[in-house]
């Protein structure tokens, strides 16, 4: 073992997750204890609770709360190390994952590398529109509405297309980033940008289905098209995406939005390491695993990741199931641990929540429908129990408060970051050891 | 006029302000009310606390709360406008700058870009070493030393050079970076980095006079000496840098120190835009100025840009003489508005603080001198103060309860950010125009 930690009896097996999202965080903390040395890879140094990225990006939140160092979430687990790494390749035959610098093998092996944007195809999609699945991705979209607003102050010829925002999808990312961004942008042109009126401003969304937020009932999805429309944001139902310019939006109804910034939330595929062996693909590049979560003898795939049915569906791609997922796998280890056999997983629906804006939000619990300022407030209240950390959870009230009783905005610097692509050194190519 | 104001009366004068730093956010802030056009231009969004940037540099505070968007702190100030560009050209005999996009012409024009690192002609140094400067400049060492200690844990075999920090410059910047540092690696390592070793972690500060905190009385100098080496610092007193290189700090007593990260704070020159005019430069590219802070007829200079003797010693490039100069320079304008003379600058020197580390500073106000937990303490309180936001000191109050009473770093995420080069399209050469 080239690492060794005192917490760890020799000879102990080595289980490694790669991912150190939902549910790869959750399952090396419930390995916490175990007789196996478990190692968390992962390429940046920080777990991002997503379910807030699109507050990132419209200046609720700064990056720093929602985004915590993995190493502080992993101190109460001495038998988990972490490796901030970038998993390139991954050999079933011979149980190895290899890193940028290394080689590790592995006897078991839980794989949480997740998703990322789709462009579904869509000519300029990819280089012209912004997706929103990284902290990166998220600062990126906050620094170019401030940068769209600071440019139409120095260019007047040129404020149609800088203070239209496209958001392309009507799923629960689109409702919230356009929600979150007519209240941002026509509060804050008020206080700070005197020479912009606020009705030049336009926020556009685009949902090629024939109503917003699907994963809901149609009364819920009507209800946050209502309120969206009451806080001046346009609605395309029905609506594709033929191209995307740096300049324009064309739509497959021939119109054409005006628009230097297109934001993308209308798909995801899998995220995944090259792995050397064939492996059996489901839609967007998911993974079908067993009802135990396993996609081969030792080798887990969960969360976003894996392809599996509950009730004849397919379970979606939220933190939940990546969460209970995370747990299951942790059991099943170590079940396998002790000689015993995996069981299979049971996603257990607590329900779901979306914000919509303007005080505003649905849900769905337990059968129950419900809408309006309960649902917002429950909202933002589930996502504070569930955020790590009391110095976030502090300073993200503050941010709330600041948001919602003051209509402020407290994160609105701009800048540009990069996460991953950013290392001490130049990378060794190991594929010629 | 372009850029039609309602609070700004037809055919006033124009006073333009280039840099959003201390002196330039004054005056812009002093001048509110006043019967003309106030024009305050930055190439950033932001304003900098920069007091307060080794310690986002040493992961204490998240860099959000040590900037605040300039438009937010000119909300009291109708008859300024903000322009957020880049100024490259300034004609004093037309009267006007030149920014990316625009030309615009003043009638009274104050200059205030500051300064920037300057590398003395050492071989390597803007290469290889760490300025800090900027925000980004104190993000991208703070991701630095994550990235070392992170490396460090997947390359035993460099664990010399990675764990190896080295400061040039025993200024304050240097001080506080060192003893900041040193609290940091050494107790972040026990917690977080269970497999390296606390004694493997190398602080070596050089300088090249014969104390540290020249600024200070050696008695106090010493005390800093005294205190940083108590914290596990290497100290080289009368040291001079020969070269830099990725991995090893030449310096001319014949030591090389092997590091991977040499953070730079030995000097500064002028950091501003090109003049058409020929002016005369002091050391460091200073611009002397006249005793009430005119350049020139119509133009002022203040802040780190401006030479200027008081009691026979030209003044300091530190927050508080730019603050003075930022009110003094606004008088001048409002007494020039009115057809008077602008009066001399004096400068009320209320005295220094520094903070050295391991709860000591060290201080010198009018004349009484003391050191230790005391001026520590005030250090704080009194950048507190001057911090502006209520979010951002409810913040900082926050990150420094858990720096100094829990020992934990909220701000360590691993990115680097870009800034100004980061805008909406590409640049238009006005030089053509």
């Amino acid at each position: 073992m080239p690492y060794p930690t005192a917490a760890i009896p020799p000879h102990s097996p080595r289980i490694v997750i790669i991912g150190a999202g939902f549910g790869g965080l959750q399952a090396a903390q419930s390995l916490a204890g175990c007789d196996a040395e478990v190692v968390l890879v992962d390429r940046c140094n920080y777990h991002v609770f997503t379910p807030l990225l699109y507050q990132v990006a419209t200046g609720v939140l700064d990056a720093n709360v929602i985004a915590s160092p993995v190493r502080r979430l992993l101190r109460n687990a001495p038998n988990v190390r972490f490796l901030r790494e970038n998993v390139s390749e991954i050999d079933f035959d011979k149980r190895v994952i290899q890193s940028d610098t290394e080689i590790l093998s592995y006897d078991y092996l839980v794989l949480v590398t997740g998703s990322k944007a789709q462009f579904l195809g869509i000519s300029g999609a990819q280089e012209h529109s912004f997706p929103l699945k990284t902290l990166a991705d998220a600062i990126a979209i906050r620094s170019r509405i401030v940068d769209c607003l600071e440019t139409a102050v120095a260019e007047p010829d040129r404020t149609e297309t800088l203070l239209t925002f496209a958001i392309v999808g009507g799923g629960t990312t689109g409702v919230e980033v356009a929600g979150s961004l007519a209240e941002w942008v026509k509060t804050t042109l008020a206080k700070d940008y005197p020479n912009l009126d606020r009705d030049w401003v336009r926020i556009v969304l685009v949902q090629s289905g024939d109503r917003l937020l699907e994963e809901f009932s149609p009364s819920l999805g009507n209800y946050a098209c209502k309120r969206l429309r009451k806080l001046g944001v346009e609605i395309r139902l029905g609506t594709k995406v033929d191209r995307v310019t740096p300049t324009e939006l064309y739509l497959d109804t021939g119109e054409t939005i005006a628009t230097e910034t297109t934001i993308w939330t209308a798909g995801v595929e899998v995220d995944r390491p090259d792995i050397l062996q064939d492996v059996q693909t489901e839609s967007k590049g998911k993974l079908p695993v067993r009802s135990t979560l396993e996609l081969r003898d030792r080798v887990y795939a969960i969360g976003d990741l894996a392809y599996l049915e509950s009730d004849g569906k397919p379970l979606p791609g939220i933190a939940p199931v990546a969460l209970q997922q995370g747990v299951a796998v942790a059991d099943n280890l170590r079940r396998q641990l002790r000689g015993k056999m995996p069981k299979p997983f049971k996603f257990f629906n607590k329900g779901r929540l979306a914000i919509v804006g303007g005080y505003t939000g649905v849900g769905n619990i337990a059968g129950f429908r419900f809408r309006g300022f309960l649902a917002w407030l429950l909202w933002l209240q589930v996502h504070w129990v569930y955020l790590p950390g009391w110095y976030n959870r502090f300073v993200v009230l503050l941010s709330w408060l600041a948001a919602y009783l003051g209509r402020d905005r407290v994160a609105t610097l701009q800048f540009r970051i990069q996460s991953s692509e950013f290392r001490v050194q130049k990378k060794v190519n190991l594929k010629s050891k």
